[in-house]
């Protein structure tokens, strides 16, 4: 029997005090749902849900012994449409206390990148690239 | 001016070995797109696009200095339509050089899910959850 396609439905974050990794999240724009929920925080990030949780709640749910701060060599990324918009985003996640591990730069391949780190150390790309389109729910479009 | 509202469009796992990080991902059932691009590999996860590439070309270009193997304290995370289909992923990421982290568990939510690490430690949940509707796309539906 085949295996199930796989969908990437969530990513969590593992986070030292999810409050103000709701805000620094908040800052960027994201609207928080299903607020309902305890000790965990969902935002809907387009085709998939980011969720911050307790580091060591994650550590214990997943037995993956004690995991290490941020994103280790896994790093989150989305597209903008404009390159002000990459510069406005970086200047948004300063002012919300991430820090800016590269200023954008122009890379051989034409498009326009930085990267951040939020509160908790998880590597974010920003990028624009000319070449890429969006769907009606801003979603990457790829070819082939 | 307002931030850019924040989308997930890509996830990208550091590795060791793309070609073998690739078959990997393939065992689990999902399909390479874009093929021509060198040194790094697109998946359509859903909403989302997985991609593989190096972890050390992932540092340089990130400056996110030496990148810890595996993804830290994030996991990612796909839900399956049935308990049995959470064993089944399990079981093909075991065959695929994965290891098990979690056997496949029930919460006290009413969710029945497992854990598993790929080659290069990066921490994926697997979940049936019976209160969790699909769209059309196979993407969550998240409530308010």
């Amino acid at each position: 029997m085949p295996a199930p396609a796989l969908r990437l439905h969530l990513v969590t974050l593992g986070v030292d005090d999810v409050a103000r990794a709701v805000g620094f999240y908040e800052s960027l724009g994201m609207e928080r749902c299903m607020k309902g929920s305890e000790g965990v925080a969902f935002f809907d990030a387009g085709g998939a849900v980011i969720s911050l949780y307790g580091r060591d709640a994650l550590a214990k749910d997943s037995d993956a012994g004690e995991l290490p701060r941020g994103s280790g060599s896994a790093a989150l990324a989305f597209n903008v449409t404009s390159e002000s918009a990459v510069d406005e985003t970086l200047d948004a996640a300063a002012k919300a206390g991430g820090e800016i591990l590269k200023a954008p730069y122009r890379v051989f391949w034409g498009g326009y990148i930085g990267y951040f780190a939020d509160p908790d150390g998880h590597v974010w790309e920003v990028a624009h690239n000319a070449d890429f389109k969006f769907d009606e729910r801003g979603l990457l479009v790829l070819a082939e």
